[in-house]
Order: structure tokens, then sequence, then C-alpha cells
């Protein structure tokens, strides 16, 4: 089956915005086996809207369009389509109730314009929005099926999920696609190939591996195809582990498994708790843990240590070890980690400390050099990593890095 | 002028890699007032590449096309091109000087391959390519330039920066169009479209305004065009200043501004420093500040304070608020934020204390429920937020309104 992708808006045009949308449902329909042949972004303009409708591929039988149906006089696709595809706009009191409840909840009034996000053309199929006010919908037109979707990513990407992937699987497609993705961190790409080449070399046909890396990261994705659904299965089944033995512990999870997350299961098996002294990731650890639901059962809290003032008053680090090794070091990282565990009485406690860049480096202490400690109920373990010129990336892989160590710490002991 | 940007490359089309290319190409022709009318990705295939040229729009003057000029069997670009527009290859003895130039700086021998590279056609302009081996190629037909470059995309800015650019100001231009983004914080789209409705109807005409939101904030683009550089300019100025006025303090910034640089610069200016006590947030706004490069000049820490253990042993939270009033109260966020300010001597401190979700709400305190108090030189203030259902949302909703309320604080002293 092939697919086009239409983007609307002026915003992706004139390069305000970068167009991730897009990058994100070739993805997904990629994963389920669908080509996209053409993505166009175009303005939010009815001429130009119309014209995109006129020349899509003659082999096209699925189109995605996104952006346009906010409620402001920009905003064109609805009205568009309506007309095109020769439908009447309706009032639907079940979208007008959920518009309502969402303002409710947010204990604000609707305006006018956001009533008018209840009028839907007569024809479409409506694409429940759980979490804006603009729905998606859904028109079957001479043997094509569109599918319009507000462009805010967290929109698109909840009714693609909820709704468009699910029609696509039960109502348009044939054959079975099964992936799996096994998540390894702290190795990087090409060792991992490396250690991979027979794994590679003896992947029976119908399956394909694909690297796909991130920063501290390199997601091994697995894809099978074929017209009986417990072949694939089994096929997918038998790699996968193979796989996961032949990498061992630098497989943290499955698929949407979150790093965070998988720690966190550990320490709530375990009935262990974590706090964290941070300077060079500057709070980004805890916004990691705190991003899982739930996390309050084991994260007690963390000391973001910029200041080498905050960094002795309130985690214990020692003045003379500032002065004779400087914040970026290895005691310097132990004393955040210990000062951490004791003052907040947890069982784990991580510390960072190092050079985020773009400034403030060293000829012996350069950008990127970072100090991780772990301290827990065994002792103080501290590592040494150098990374790159990159701020953003650098708390990045600093983060990673420093959940990895209390990761393989909490599996050793398992 | 109108322009086109046509991208050939099947990795664009499966979501491989994301297309940057397209909107930094959009800016460079935005910043001299050409209109990008569409962007189109297709696959790299002959009859995609025809089907494109067919089908431009008929105002089209200018077309960029980039990929699929690799040395490899599935890179058409330059063949397709060659005989679209009735043209024959020929040996270019200058373009083959320099691959062999280049292999030979890296100590290589071209292959056969490489040199066809030096094989163009004949009737197309070459536009040397300084850092790679594809040079770019310009051809005019029925009245519209065709600018083919490689896909690179270092050598696709080289090619722009070097030779597009200068030909399109020289050769090409007449229009002017210029953008302004004010943005604004703390304030829902539909009812900054209320507050604007009259600034919108008494809008003259070659300026248009179009409405970009994100949690918590929204971008408002101005768009003028026209044919005198001044009258834009003036044109812009006018009514960026009347959007200001109409607005007032929820401007926070303009175009690339973010509200967490926007605070350092007033924070430096000022010679004072911040802190924060994080509950909700969970080290959110620690990372916001910290991402900014400079940040240690300003921001001392924070004490992420999950438990409420942490929030009575480092910040003094006293135990009678938390069990009377709850965590979740104007007390425990006062409490937190003259806590961090005490504790780590800062100027100002935020605190943020709520029910991120999914879980924890009550009828009383449902999910969304988030106080923020901000300490400072004059006292403690704290306000109440009611957000929405999603996790995520909440966070980076309470975060921004956390530091609009420390902007707000500091313009009001300036």
């Amino acid at each position: 089956m092939q697919a086009e992708i239409i983007t609307i808006g002026d915003e992706i045009l004139i390069g305000q915005i970068i167009d991730t949308n897009s990058a994100w449902m070739g993805q997904q329909l990629n994963l389920v086996g669908i080509d996209v042949t053409r993505i166009s972004s175009i303005s939010d303009d009815k001429t130009a809207i119309v014209d995109a409708l006129d020349h899509l591929y003659p082999s096209t039988q699925l189109v995605l369009i996104t952006g346009g149906l906010g409620p402001t006089k920009d905003d064109l696709t609805k009205l568009t389509l309506c007309e095109y595809f020769g439908m009447e706009l309706t009032f639907r009191e079940d979208v007008y109730a959920h518009i309502l409840a969402l303002f409710h909840a947010l204990g604000r009034v609707p305006a006018a314009v956001n009533r008018e996000q209840a009028l839907l053309p007569d024809g479409c199929r409506v694409l429940h929005n759980g979490v804006g006010t603009a729905p998606g919908m859904l028109f079957e037109h001479k043997g094509k099926h569109f599918i319009s979707m507000p462009g805010v990513p967290y929109e698109m990407k909840h009714i693609m999920q909820n709704h468009v992937m699910p029609i696509i699987a039960k109502e348009l497609l044939r054959q079975y696609i099964l992936h799996s993705t096994v998540l390894t961190v702290g190795v990087p790409e090409s060792e991992l190939a490396e250690q991979l080449e027979n794994f590679e070399a003896r992947l029976p046909t119908g399956i394909k591996l694909a690297y796909l890396p991130r920063p501290g990261m390199v997601r091994l994705r697995l894809t099978a195809k074929g017209s009986d659904e417990g072949q694939v299965a089994k096929l997918v089944s038998v790699q996968e582990n193979l796989l996961k033995a032949t990498l061992g512990k630098v497989v943290y999870g499955m698929d949407a498994d979150s790093l965070e997350k998988v720690i966190g299961d550990l320490l709530i098996r375990r009935k262990e708790s974590i706090a964290l002294a941070e300077s060079c990731t500057g709070g980004y650890i805890a916004h990691l843990l705190t991003s899982v639901a739930g996390s309050s059962a084991y994260f007690l809290g963390g000391i973001v240590a910029y200041d080498n003032r905050v960094k002795m008053q309130q985690l214990g680090v020692e003045e003379h070890v500032l002065q004779r090794n400087g914040a970026v070091s290895e005691e310097c990282a132990m004393q955040m980690a210990m000062g951490a565990r004791a003052h907040l009485k947890s069982t784990w406690a991580l510390a960072t400390t190092g050079i985020a860049g773009p400034d403030g480096g060293t000829e012996e202490k350069p950008v990127g050099t970072v100090w991780i400690a772990l301290a827990g109920p065994a002792g103080c373990t501290a590592h040494k990593y150098q990374f790159g010129t990159d701020r953003s990336r650098n708390i990045k892989k600093s983060a990673f890095a420093a959940l990895d160590m209390l990761r393989s710490a909490l599996i050793e002991e398992e």
C-alpha cells in the first residue's frame, strides 16, 4: 500500500519549525509496511490544499494530512476538505461535550471559536482527540482514505496511535508485520555492529535488523513480515532471544521501555530509594526520573548543586577538595554522592559533576569531562567519562551514563 | 517571487532522517523575501522526479532540488534532469580536476563512478562544490530557474551560500518579505484571539498574523510583503509595537528568545541570583535554566523535594503545615520558596508543589492543581494554577508559569 503525507502551515515553509511530524508518521507507516511515496508541505491556503488533493499519485490509497485545524482564522483545512468532498458542516454534540469537558477541567470557559470546532463535515468519521479540542477526521473518496489531524505533535500522535494505526491494521492491511526493539545503553553503534557480526550473518530470510542510535543509547529493531501471524511471531521471538543473549547486560529493556522506568521498577521491587546530587546535569536526571508516573514511591529528591557553596553547604563537600582537586574530580563526585545519600536518607545516590560546555574547559579537563559517582549500601564508586563539545548532548549523555551506573549496580545485586 | 523545494531520497520518506535541509533553505529564501509555497519530498525514482517537475505551481519561478547526486546507482537526479531539459551529458575537465584534487588530499584514488560525476548536462551552469565531488547545477527552462544540489547538508549549504544566494540576489529578486514573532506566555490561544480581535480586524493589507501555540505559550508571527524594503520594515515595526502594546506584559520576548534566557539576561543585568525548590516539576525548571550556557552566573542550585521529609529537612517546611494543609498548598509552597532562598542564599527563589498526575488527585485537589511561590527581597507570594490531566504537559506548564512569575517580578522592579 502507498501513502502520501500532506502538512499544511506556513511555519514549515519559512523554516520556522522543522517538520518532525512527517518523519514520525513515515516511521509509523513504514513499520507496518506502507510505503510513503511523497511528503508535501504546503501553505495554509485553499487553492494549495485543493491542488494537492487534485494531484495525488494515482497509486496512493492513503493520505495523511496534518495542520490547519486550530480555532483561529488562518486555519482552513476543515472547510476546504468539507467543500472538496461535497459535504456539509453539522454540529456534533459529542465533540462539543468533549471540548466543554476539556475547558471545564482547566477551569476555563470556551470562546465562540471553540464551539465552531464541533462543526464537522457530515460524511466524515470523527477520530476523537483525547488531548485537544480539534478532532481528527477520516474521509473515503474514490477509493482513497484521507485522514486529517491537528499539527500539534502530541495531538497528532495521540490520534495516530489510538485511531489511525488501529484502523490501518484492521481495515486496510493484509500482511502481518511484527517489530521488536531491543534497547541498549553505553555501547557505541560501531562496537555493537562488531559484536553482532555473526548474529547478522545468520539472520534467516524474512527478518531484518536496524540500528537506531540516540545520545548514549542504541535501539536495535527486528522486523519480520509474512502471511502467517504465528510464524512471524515465532521468528521474532527466537531472534530476539538470541540477540539478547549475545549482548548480555547492555540490554536494558524492550520496545517503549525507558531507562528511568526500568530503574523505577527495579527499585520498587527491591523496596529501595534513590536521591541525586547534580551539578553538570543541572536537574535533568531528576526530570527524567520524575517523568515516570508513580516515581514518588522511590525518588526522594535531589540537590542541584550548581554553585560550589551549594556543594559544600547542602552536600558536605569539603572546601579543600574543591581547592585541591576542583569541582570536576573523583573526590568531589564521591563526596556529593555520599552527601546526598546521607542527607536525603536514601538507599542509593547518584552524583554528576563535569564541564557541559561550551565554555569552562581547560587543557587538563576539556569540555565534556564528567565524573559520575554512585553511593550505595556497599560503598561509593566513581567513573570518569569524556563526552563531546555539545552542551545539550553532554547533559543527556551524562544523565544516561549515571542512570546506567545505577541500573548495573541494581542488576548485579539481583 | 515564489519558490518550491524538492528533496529527493527515500530516507526522508521512511522517517529515517528528518528533513532539516528544507527548513534551512526556507529560512534563507524567506530572509531575502522569496515565498516558499511548497516543499515536496519524493522518492529517488525517475517517474516521481518527472511528475514533480510537470506539476510545479504555475507561479513558481525558482525550484531548489536536493539529493540524488551521489555516485551510486540509486541516485538518478542528474540523468533525469538532463533528459527532462533535452540536454546531453558532456565531460567537464575542470570538474574532474576538482574531484581528483579532493581524492588526492585524502590520499585516495577515485573510482570509475567518481569520474562519471564530471559528466554534466551541456546546457546547465555548473555551481562549483568546494567541499564535495557532486557539483550543483542551474537550469533555465520556460521562465523558471531550477537548481540541483547534493543532499548532504554541509555541501548543500556551501553551494547555497557561495553560488545560489548571490545569483538570487543579483539576477532574480524584486520583492521583500519580513517576519517578526512576538512571544507570549500564560494566556491560551483562544483568549489571545479574543484580546486581538480589534487588532486583527484593523491589520492593514500586506501584513498577516499567525498563531503558533506551544504548552503554556503562544507565538504570534507577523508577516509583511512589499516591493519597498523600507516600507515593509516600517509596516512590521508599527504593527509589532501595536501588538506588544495591546498585549502588555504577557509578551516575554521576540523571535528566537527563550523564557529561561530572557530571565537569565535580566538576572545578569541586575547582578541577582535564583534558587529553586521543586516538587511537582521534579527538576525540570533547573534543567531549563541550566540549558542556557553561562547560567552558572546566576543559578545557584535547587532542591528537588519530592518526598515530604526532604521538604522538611532541606527546606524547613513545618510538619504541621504538611499535616494540616497538605504538601499541595499555599503555605507549603511559600515555606519551600522561603526555605530555598534562605538555605541557598539567593536573591530569588521559586517553588512548585502540585499533582502532576495521572494519579494522586482528590475531589478538592484534582490532578493538575499546582501551587507556585516566589520569594524575593520584598517577601513571598503564591498563586494557584489548575492545569490538565497530562503529566508531561502539567510539568511543562508549571515550569513556564513559575518562570513567568519570576519574570513578572523582575520587570515590575525595572
